[in-house]
């Protein structure tokens, strides 16, 4: 996992790119012109941990919005543009961190150059956010659609550095994992700027969780990503946490509890499911980034419990409490959730995982 | 993604490596002594699509339960063998299809000698079933966890080859996604039997789906692995539809619907999360592989649904039903669910993607 070196760019305060840690974005779903409600939605995304809000801007009173939303929060906003150039001349006024364009739909050269002058002139980013499903018609509509999406950011990011502009970062989204993934790979070596990964319109959280996993984990482990967002048909929360959880099983990130828990099988002689999804509901109150394992029986069950920070590994009738790789306590069965619990509140921050 | 070619064997009826179908397992979670409720959960994993099942055997009652087990069931049955070699051997009596061994804890040379004379005589392949969380005292404690799976794993695929022993299978699963990766690379080239791919231990389904997609996914994408067992703590049909939604997203296997839809912006201008939602819940008896789309606006709506079997593209109040790339039908907002569904229902399999 050699990490692409791109060139880091700031979203308001949160470095992209470079070696800084790989930001968690997402994007309210909200109508933008219902200012609290937008509000509302960035500071809920600010508590379960996103790091960019991108805030769609249909029209002219969603980009006035913009100016309001963004005095009332301390997360960087992005607004996404589509059709119409004026919109993101409007959001630029407003006071946005970042502007995602999508190069099938915003207009001909001209109106990008006076975009990309507004955006130079605030030292705001600009994404080209190249999607598959809104490429527009192509002189080789036979060719293979990551070749087209990648032609098409190419294209615009030429537009833009003729334009003596640099503060770029590119996205090619596909609900297509495989397309996704040579898109990006064809881009990664063509250009210096960071890339924004993600699977776009990847459907209901059972679903899209698998396929976002598989397409940008598969992308981060190729040292290949600077950003990502997952994309759920679900609450944006819904998408930082999916996100945090990718970047967790890479080790490229650390936040809240990590659950180790056994499938359960004919061997084991405790109900381990309920146990485990007892433990998983108490561990989403908890924010320090602590190793949990709910093991059924003495197999794993005793490996895995002392490679966490806290473990237990369940026999008939009564089960070993572990505490950072030593037996801390045998404990009866009525008794496993309360015991493990405890020892869990008990860690503090210094020396978890 | 060139498949590693592996050495095919049969698990029953069902075909493992070569060029055959990534095979979907699971495991029952019933008491396996309790005969009537592990058939039960044998055919419940047969309906959902699981295609080889494995059954834990902790002790002489559960051996002897397989024989009844076996007989009443259509899918392959793989005993899973920890601790003592003697419940082997009764699994094999017992009819069973395929075994699997912990090399870290199944004993002596001699009794794994015996183990595998006895399969050999009825031509059942085992698997070496590495775990991180059960490998013995090493003599290089410190060495890298990969290093110390692939160094069992290959020291019991020398001592079977010794006994003239080839129907093998190997897995080297561990809780930690890089170890996994690593130990799985380190392994394909040096063997050329088929591998079980799998994450252990993974956890509860929303976080255990996203590790195991990641680890597995990054392997399938990288041409190793001949079946996959998801371990989830849940019921094991969970098990199975991660799998194969693993699978549907690297195109390597089809099965049921695939729901493409947009997670929604302050674009769209209906609820499109309620609406996808409930779609999702009416394709969940849909047994044909099925692409619908729905989306939320017109900017990737009508790309993504005229790419898909059936969509929808919503705008205000309105909206288009694709079907098979072309506009079936413009409908009001409160006929979209009926109106897909309508046509979702009229498709016949033939031509889906």
């Amino acid at each position: 996992m050699t990490r692409r070196i791109s060139k880091p760019l700031r979203i308001g305060k949160v470095t992209v790119g470079g070696d800084a840690p790989i930001v968690v974005q997402s994007m309210t779903k909200t109508d933008t012109r219902d200012i609290s409600a937008t509000i509302n939605q960035v500071k809920e995304l600010e508590d379960c941990g996103c790091e960019i809000v991108r805030i769609a801007v249909p029209d002219g009173e969603a980009a006035e919005s913009l100016a309001t939303i963004k005095k009332n929060v301390s997360l960087p906003i992005i607004a996404d543009i589509h059709f119409d150039y004026r919109l993101a001349l409007n959001a630029l006024k407003a006071g946005v961190d970042g502007l995602r364009l999508n190069p099938g739909n915003i207009g001909d050269k001209d109106q990008i150059a006076q975009v990309v002058a507004a955006a130079k002139e605030r030292g705001v980013p600009i994404r080209i956010g190249v999607n598959a499903g809104s490429l527009p018609a192509d002189s080789q509509p036979k060719a293979p659609m990551a070749r087209r999406m990648v032609k098409m950011a190419l294209e615009q990011t030429k537009l833009m550095e003729s334009l003596d502009f640099d503060l770029i970062k590119v996205s090619l989204k596909a609900f297509d994992v495989p397309a996704t993934i040579q898109a990006y790979r064809m881009i990664a070596d063509k250009i210096p700027y960071p890339l924004h990964l993600g699977v776009t319109e990847a459907g209901l959280p059972r679903t899209g969780a698998v396929r976002s996993a598989i397409g940008i984990g598969i992308l981060l482990y190729q040292g290949i990503g600077d950003t990502i967002r997952v994309s759920l048909t679900a609450h944006p929360c819904e998408e930082v946490f999916v996100a945090y959880e990718i970047l967790k099983s890479l080790g490229l990130r650390r936040r809240g509890p990590t659950l180790v828990s056994c499938p359960s099988c004919g061997r084991a002689e405790v109900d381990i499911i309920t146990l485990a999804e007892a433990v998983g509901k108490r561990l989403q109150g908890v924010t320090k980034p602590i190793k949990v394992a709910v093991m059924g029986c003495v197999v794993n069950g005793p490996g895995e419990a002392k490679d966490a920070d806290v473990g237990i590994a369940c026999g008939k009738g009564k089960g070993a409490i572990f505490r950072k790789g030593k037996v801390a306590a045998t404990v009866s069965e009525d008794r496993f959730l309360q015991a493990l619990m405890a020892e869990i509140e008990s860690l503090n921050e210094e020396g978890l995982q």
